[in-house]
């Protein structure tokens, strides 16, 4: 009885929303619409052949351990990989500190539990990760959002709110290649942004999923990294990556590297919600990692999304060069559009899917409205070809929207 | 920084607390001891070769499927399979009202999400399953805890709390073979508790992951097919179950019956936290659900954890006969053993540990206290021999405890 249900949902779960994205997806599972809406990787790309020679090894070599309950804090020598992954990049930190999670949408709801009360401020970019806000809405928080543009998070916004005495739990940050912006956080914005952490005692939450897909220029330090600098600990970040853009996102796994005075919170939080992430996959993906897949495959996906990513460009110039501006992201999977003022992106999805090519109106990303004209595009999934022709018919859909007069 | 990250933390991060299991198992990693702590299945039960079979199968012949983001509702094959087995047990719902989770403990979080408020009443057993509080603790209900006796649940007790205006958001019972006591709720009590649901509106969470772990006896009717019955519809019962008993937990892959008014919220909540359940090994299970491996895995189960059961009593029977009561399980996993009221299975813990045998002390199943003296011993993981010795051990640690004369 939906009436017996709705009288028992608790406060949280009036808060909680559906995707927008979601819904779409199911319309974009139809073979006929090209998708640029979802933010998946290639299928042609997963290393299928050495996940299954991994899951053969794990499971013939050592079947009790890839099946069994395991540790919540996650398989131990996968952890002492990205131990060793992360102090590459110059996070060096103690082994307690890097936590395995169900995928990195699990460490944002973790983040959400430990560190969120009900109407306590939570600073977001303004276009910010929708899955975050997602996993946000049933704790309660105020957003407020902080603007963007090509340089990534407007971090002298952010100051100006902490000397007005806004005092956020946390500023959440997709600090490389941004979903849904594409943009990427400055070096001297990342340094102002951890002093002004360490000033005003703020935690920052880095997301960092698609740090490796980058296709050109330099890779900016990671903000984990600067705070180990300055600190010779990690102190105010909590870094959350994924395997699900480096391997595949269907098996689930992603991380966190945390200072030590959350380490042991997060992994009392975790066992409450699954227990520990799955045993084979991660055996698997350790597998797969130690023999150094990775070495090979992030290389070649580079290559791979960096070409989607130019043929996207170029189709955009050639079909939409009057008609809206974009950036030329160096890395991820998404493109961002600004349409003219008047459009609105809603009313062109609309005229899209008539013209079966896909993708998600800007205005969902916003934490407190805002975007109207926007739109995110991903080049990640779709082929080459596919991409030309997807924008072609993207620019027959703004052609119908516009010359039809209606009310956009 | 400690201090940093303590001033941040949530109302509902204060009320985590980490599990005695949890630490314990720590120590039962020790081969040395032989462990009756842990809720574990026979790791040389596993059925390694068909899931290795599995896999090859699922990433060889649908690797885009099995390796992609799905559908948070779960993989469509598996759910179509589960909706068949649950209306084996006379639980026939629509396909919507079938959903993975990422093991059992997931969909006990959904429900926390869902339904509990901070300070909001929920009935659970006493003794109940650790999980399940540690699921909840955060969500901050006012636990309201019933009494238990060798046909389950009282609910003549509960009928009393809620004449006298008790409305709690929900009722949770581990209906089967219950985790920690090895009890089942008879018969007449199930259908006593269905119609106080409907006369009450009373939400009731059945949990009923060893269900199939039958060893005597018929099965008893499932709380959701007496819901059905009564009402035409799944009304008042969410279902939840797993195959982490049925096949490994590992895998960490449960689902959810739920009533339709439930459904679409659940789902929703769902996708906050972790988008979906892994895709390869949802599509793993399907293959070995399809191919039957589980019409020959239950009785194998059936018959290794039967023995095991035996050998435990038998061996209680040997050793402890003077010293403790203890209850004779029709199925599942646990044995509830009472001691003599002046001692403390807490410190008779530490003695066992001396011994290298290990049990959970009762009292960490009570949501509000008690059961000073009770201990829950698993019979499911350790091969027959060593059960037989651990008793044996156990018998030395209280010979050792009451003999040091030790304030118990």
């Amino acid at each position: 009885m939906q009436t017996l249900w709705d009288r028992h949902l608790s406060q949280g779960a009036r808060e909680i929303r559906s995707s927008a994205i979601r819904d779409l997806l199911h319309v974009t599972e139809r073979p006929e619409v090209i998708s640029f809406a979802g933010g998946l990787p290639a299928p042609e790309c997963f290393p299928a052949e050495a996940l299954k020679i991994a899951a053969e090894q794990v499971l013939t070599e050592n079947p009790r351990l890839a099946l069994q309950y395991g540790p919540t804090e996650g398989y131990r020598p996968l952890r002492d990989w990205i131990r060793g992954h992360m102090a590459d990049r110059d996070v060096a930190v103690p082994g307690e500190q890097v936590l395995l999670s169900s995928g990195s949408q699990q460490g944002l709801d973790l983040i959400g539990k430990l560190l969120i009360d009900p109407g306590a401020p939570v600073a977001v970019e303004a276009p910010t990760y929708l899955g975050a806000l997602q996993a946000w809405y049933p704790y309660r928080p105020r957003f407020v959002t902080l603007p963007t543009d090509e340089d990534g998070l407007d971090v002298a916004a952010l100051e100006r709110l902490l000397q007005d005495g806004e005092r956020p739990r946390f500023v959440y940050v997709v600090s490389s290649f941004q979903n849904p912006g594409g943009t990427t956080l400055s070096p001297a914005r990342r340094q102002r942004l951890i002093e002004l952490a360490a000033t005003y005692q703020l935690p920052i939450i880095e997301d960092d999923p698609y740090g490796e897909l980058v296709y050109e220029g330099d890779r900016a330090p990671l903000l984990a990294s600067l705070d180990v600098a300055l600190h010779g600990e990690l102190r105010h970040v909590v870094y959350l990556s994924t395997f699900s853009k480096l391997l595949a996102p269907g098996l689930r796994v992603g991380w966190i590297i945390t200072p030590a005075g959350l380490a042991r919170r997060l992994v009392e939080a975790k066992q409450g919600l699954d227990l520990h992430t799955g045993s084979l996959v991660q055996a698997m993906i350790y597998e797969a990692c130690r023999t150094g897949l990775l070495d090979t495959h992030i290389p070649h996906l580079r290559h791979v999304y960096r070409e989607r990513r130019d043929t996207m460009l170029g189709a955009l110039q050639e079909h939409l060069a009057g008609a809206a501006r974009w950036n030329i992201p160096q890395g991820g999977m998404f493109l961002w559009l600004t349409l003219a003022e008047q459009i609105d992106a809603g009313s062109l999805l609309r005229s899209a899917l008539e013209h079966h090519v896909a993708f998600v109106p800007g205005t969902a990303f916003f934490a407190n409205g805002g975007g109207a004209n926007t739109m995110r595009l991903n080049f990640s999934n779709a082929a080459p070809h596919r991409i030309g022709e997807g924008v072609q018919r993207l620019w027959l859909a703004l052609e119908a929207l516009t010359s039809a007069g209606v009310a956009v």
